[in-house]
């Protein structure tokens, strides 16, 4: 047996020739309706290309699955970030004309929150979800029925992949550090899940929305379940009606594809929908998270090394390992005080870390982000 | 006479060859301590580069003025930006590589105005300028006097500009459009002030931080009038220790010098200056605005206009003139659609604006920035 | 009677996404054929847009006259270029990647002009007309049927408009400089043409092949011509056979869509279309150059000058008109040596010049091209 | 014993601001004339940083080193490259305003070899060299000393360069791949040169001037010995006053820097050196070329590979290593074509190649250039 997808083609920008920009939306369709549905995306960053990658193996090892509800792939999520050059390198973080962070652009409008709880105080909790739902999409449906003033690029595209992801339980935007180890967003509520993926590292989240995807898709629900919380009505976050999970995943380095590796990420992935039922397991497919020490620290201590000075770096730190104070992360090559100065300078911190990412670069202004490390953190 | 000036030169940063870029500045200091003291910064954003200019006419003109108080002239505030070339113009919004918006990055923690009040709750009023001035000031140094996580390059610049514009009174960020009309940014407290810039429009915006230069400097204060008032003691924002204004002067175009109109330009500060004591009205000297008709709107009647299609834009609007609704603003060129569709787009609104800046290119994204206008002006 | 063309699109590019871009073509066929054929195209470098809207109003226009021969207009000819944003602006002169200029990827072979001339020594001049086109073609085909090396972006764009413009005798290629007054490339062989056009500046351009698309059309026929004289039988460049012209028309300024400037430009092009017997001169149409004093030079004196010094330039000098010896062209404006040295620094040359075209930023490096002059200009 | 070098700041450029960009300038100067005089500049091309740590390394090494004749070493050769960031990655390869390869900016006038030849007939082989190295400098102090049309930004640079290095009789040029392994070009007339380098793949390239460093440097002296010939009179390139050798040395993958590696090249470069008597072999250092298989090919068999579609590219061949035919280079992900197409396309050659390096990203537009290879190659 086969599983039969679906494929169709969302419009989502316009270049100045005319040039319409596509993204190809696949969906598994399940007459089951008990288990999570989930929508996974990949590439919203330009340069951030693997988890295309990840998606068509995911895409060929679904074909053999028994799945128990709707799975939503999409890869390409961002055409204008991904087809945009700046030398050999895509320039992809941001939008080249504005700077605008091409995942802060989801929308979340807090004001809605209350209103609807206590609209719906009575309602079922079956009711809660789907009126809530509904609530999410037509606020999405709202802004992209666009009013006089329009949408910027960003938001056309932003919208259109949250309105697919608003219908979803699981959420996970695929992304990639810039040189970088595998690691985890994962809101701070659903903790455990972090087991069930093959990734040694993951960072906790809070329950603020800052516009990313992972934010967009479960802070509505956190807030919900807040406000409900007020009105004396307790529901738990992660379970019921508000089952609902968003992880930024971050496979590795950027500007890089490699299929041998997507498909081991893509296993990694299936084990954690194995985990929530969302396919079965059986006598010939059993997805099952590796054995690792897992590491993890709160988005607090997610702590960001800028450059004190420009220079030509030399990264020296491993990733994913414990570095104890006083070791050189890196040394800055400053040929031009070679005679007369400190050619080379250490880069180290006082306290212990795991150095998680470091820049793309070699090259760095003074004040370039050079390493991202875990401070303060523990085992799962 | 001739006034003497102070020249140093200010290190802000560094490059990945050691090179260091630094910023002149320029002061002229006064006896005279009870007239306000000035602070005029020029070409954060990279291509607003006119602003340069007025300072160099502003310097020419001073020479021969009555200064009353302290004067700092900041031209090429940010280098990093001013000199970051993308093919033959020059990328002066953002970070090229964060994306983050230069003028952004400044300082204002709300967390100390509250505890700052109620220790200072029965200080006199020159106490509390002097006292809050120095928190300011010692919150700027501890954030420059870098912790081990470093600063970002922009925050470096930012904190630096900033520690001048925190010894001031009167703060003048000197920026341009991309294509535009001249307008003004003022605080909506201080309203008249807007009378004595030859700038026949102005935003009046709120007193809310969203990291900008101007905000930076009144928004401390106005907080702690707010706080202040909640203790018991009230204060008029605009006068006396309040006396603080800021003002964002959008000078027309980027990428362009013109020093006639610079000279202009500077006379128009300088009318502002005089109706604020900076420097005395004499016999050869006297600094008039002119009479105009001038415009206002507030920042949420001050509207974008994203372009709902990809394409070539002819931008037929006048700016500063009211617009009748239903008047084409543009017209957007699609050759693709020509013999099998419209290859003419009118771009109109459906109430009367006044266009003040539209976008630096003919070609546009979906999505991109078109205009932006005053809708529901009124006259000053 | 309303002409009616024929429209098709070609697919000249992919990018990352797999995003196909397209190049829409316009053509009129007519019976008649002892008219010249005539390939009008417009957009080759990304933000010298405005050839565009002149197609736009060519198309408009050509619809009520009488035309001779068969006219191709191709709008938006590099839709990589003009698709590629660098902030604001349109990177559109190089390859983003690579830096190699749009314009100069064209093809020809020189080494196959000598064996044709010798196999073809006795041909008719029809005969040798359709021969050598045949042999143009065919080499083009045979780069496009691409071997296992492949070709490069620019290539396959530069080589399929290649392809058109060979199969006419009158090539257009509508391009615009960066701030710029109207201008015009034109073969030193057919100096006459030039009083055709609309357009006061021109600029004689010897035989030599440097890539570009007017050079690729005519150079090949030149050498030909020169080909044929060695071995004793002498055609005269320019008649019969060897009528091919070829022109780079510069309409003004880049970035910019005016599509009542293109209207006039439109009508110019028709005028020496008229002219050459493409379009027939009519009780209602009847398109005439405008009288007008036209200077011209050679190409070896037409110079750029480039910038002395890193600077903020205020550009003076008025373009299309002569400036003295010794009059300012521009004042670079260096604020850093304000105070200790010389903040304003003048731009003149020791002879007299008429200033084309200026840079497109007021902000240049040292080494940055200011300005485009003829030098040792004459009137047409 | 330790050596002493000398350092002096050559000013190459100024940018908008007036920041001046320099270049440090080390060198070691001997007594003893009769071994030859080094050059070794690093980083023309800005992303290309690599060579400014083998500079460390050199500057450290040749300390304890015997040294016979004057060195000269330049790390940090185009600031205004290596300072250039266009998001994350430096964009290096062409000055970002023109396009222009910043390595093909040398000057050669071919124009000045025949009658220097004419005039020197007699001369002795000393006054050759003398002579002709003093034309050299010559044309260079000339361009140097502007005229009034002025130098671009990369000619001002290149020719303070080229001075340096026509006062070398070894000249190397130390440039990295994008995604590479190492290699050498080496003018096919000092083939067995390529054997002291610890390189394995060498392209041997001819004598014609493309406007690189390398060739500069040479190709005079290479055409004056011909010139001399047709005169009669016959020196071999490579020895006595014709013993020049220029090298451009590509250490591996650009944005990189790593100490470690180029300390294993600097002693690389040492065993070149002291082969040419540069360096004296003692009973402390002896510097030795490793044992290897050199694979070398001509120019002309160094052949680029551009893709024949956009997408995103996995890359699979090994570097270094003869590929058969039919093997794939790379697969190319298009995702927009799973489910109605092919979404895997393998790139395979129907020859035999060794590849050396490939494009930086694994996104690429149609006609990107994906790999470059050496077919037709032999072992030295």
């Amino acid at each position: 047996m086969t599983n039969l997808f679906k494929k169709h083609v969302m419009h989502v920008g316009e270049m100045a020739s005319g040039a319409k920009l596509t993204v190809p939306v696949y969906s598994y369709n399940s007459k089951s309706s008990s288990a999570p549905n989930v929508y996974i995306q990949a590439n919203m960053h330009g340069a951030e290309v693997q988890g295309n990658a990840v998606i068509f193996q995911l895409l060929e090892l679904l074909k053999n699955c028994d799945i128990n509800s709707d799975i939503t792939l999409v890869p390409y999520a961002n055409p204008v970030a991904c087809n945009h050059k700046n030398g050999e390198y895509t320039l992809g973080r941001f939008d080249p004309i504005t700077g605008v962070n091409w995942n802060r652009m989801y929308h979340f409008d807090e004001a809605v929150i209350a209103p609807f709880a206590q609209q719906n105080i009575d309602a079922s909790e079956g009711k809660i979800k789907a009126n809530f739902q509904q609530l999410l999409l037509s606020q999405i449906e709202q802004k992209l029925d666009h009013n006089i003033w329009g949408l910027t690029t960003g938001q056309r595209i932003a919208y259109q992949l949250q309105r697919m992801a608003h219908q979803a339980d699981l959420v996970l935007d695929l992304h990639t550090g810039p040189i970088s180890s595998k690691h985890l967003y994962c809101p701070e509520y659903t903790k455990e899940s972090a087991n069930f993926f093959d990734i040694a590292h993951t960072i906790f989240i809070p329950n603020d929305f800052d516009g990313a995807m992972d934010e967009a898709t479960f802070c509505p629900w956190w807030s919900l379940q807040q406000a409900y919380k007020e009105l004396g009505r307790n529901f738990v976050m992660g379970e019921g009606a508000f089952a609902k999970e968003s992880f930024t995943v971050e496979l590795g380095s950027q500007e890089q594809i490699d299929l041998a590796v997507a498909e081991e990420d893509a296993k990694s992935i299936l084990a954690y929908l194995q985990y929530k039922g969302v396919i079965a397991k059986s006598s010939e497919q059993d997805f099952q998270p590796q054995q690792m020490t897992r590491y993890a620290c709160y988005l607090k201590d997610y702590k960001a090394l800028y450059s004190p000075m420009g220079g030509m770096v030399d990264y020296l730190a491993e990733f994913g390992k414990p570095l104890p104070a006083g070791k050189p992360l890196a040394r800055i090559l400053r040929m031009d005080n070679y005679g007369d100065g400190d050619p080379l300078h250490n880069i180290a911190l006082d306290r212990e870390v795991i150095p998680i990412l470091h820049f793309a670069s070699a090259s760095v202004n003074q004040g370039t982000e050079l390493y991202k490390v875990f401070q303060d953190y523990f085992e799962l």
